[in-house]
């Protein structure tokens, strides 16, 4: 049996990358467009920032086996459509009862979270701020500051991911928006439809 | 089924620990006798040193469930007995084929790594490295430099810790020592006695 070498990776936090990582994706404003309440704002930005990246991951997966695990970083751009601060898609586990860290490392962020249920949790993350988001919860991240948004993260390699929870139920249940005074604040999401009973009962099955 | 609560923890870098965690240890220089070599250097130090916190580790555990995750922050004073630098225990994880990720954050360290077979491996920890030690590696971490060592860790909930294994075989095989011109360097362990075929074999079972 060979066993794998070890590894040592440089987080750039000034860039929000990750020397020495496997894996580099992005997202671009354009490809984010479903995620936004305000249509007309979208539009009018839509020009001059189509393929601007909103977000990008460098990461490390060193194996998709159970008990292994997969970390990186991720940078979000600072920006708001209408009132709403720029966040990523947000996914739950594909095997759900897997959580993930989030580990702040300049900028300033919300960690939206969402159970099957609908009920809804934030914590914000700041430079030195760890989140741990527990098994089952939805999670999205929304940068509510100035400046890139940067964290390192930890998730069990086997977790994978379920992007479409979210676009099934019309979106996250609250919105992260302007406060008017420099913050934050939560809104009701118009379009959200809750799961059904049995939906949440199917998500929150163990999946040992 | 009640799903738990996110956290936010803080990690305190100039402190060298986390706010929010659920535990804290620590190891002092009494504890830690049988891992350094000059023993003359050790008795010297003893009567001034014997209850001074080499390092402690402030840790949140939110269950020992396979697929969860536990994290938190490791600090090592620096020091040397004679001329080996201050280190931890070191062990493998009680289920052998979990990794462990370690993040500098302050400080400079050395991951000394083992494989069961008396393979050697190390990588230097700075300021935002991230160390992966894949499953397999019996591993210790050595503060190299004049100031604290400071480092995030984060870990499979399941994985457990053997700490015997090293003591086992009279130590790692190697031993981090002063290269005289403030670097470090590594040297034989003459403790060291290699495990047989059949406890290599042994520990290389996977522990799904």
């Amino acid at each position: 049996m060979t066993i794998r070498e070890p590894v040592g990776c440089t987080v750039n936090v000034p860039e929000g990358v990750m020397a020495g990582a496997t894996g580099r994706y992005t997202k671009t404003f354009g490809e984010l467009e479903a995620l936004y309440a305000d249509r007309q704002a979208f539009a009018a930005m839509a020009p001059s920032m189509r393929d601007s990246v909103v977000y990008e991951v460098t990461e490390f997966r060193p194996s998709s086996a159970t008990g292994d695990l997969i970390f990186g970083v991720t940078r979000m751009a600072p920006g708001k459509v209408g009132g709403e601060f720029f966040m990523t898609r947000g996914h739950l586990h594909a095997k759900a009862d897997r959580p993930e860290i989030y580990y702040g490392q300049s900028g300033r962020g919300v960690m939206l979270m969402e159970s099957p249920d609908g009920e809804t949790r934030t914590v914000v993350i700041e430079p030195q701020t760890v989140c741990y988001v527990p098994p089952f919860w939805i999670h999205r991240s929304v940068n509510v500051g100035d400046d890139d948004l940067v964290m390192m993260f930890c998730y069990p390699a086997d977790a994978g991911q379920d992007y479409e929870i979210i676009a099934r139920s019309g979106g996250m249940r609250l919105r992260i928006v302007d406060d008017g005074s420099r913050g934050w604040t939560t809104i009701g999401n118009t379009n959200y439809r809750p799961r059904t009973q049995q939906e949440c009962e199917r998500l929150l099955e163990p999946t040992r």
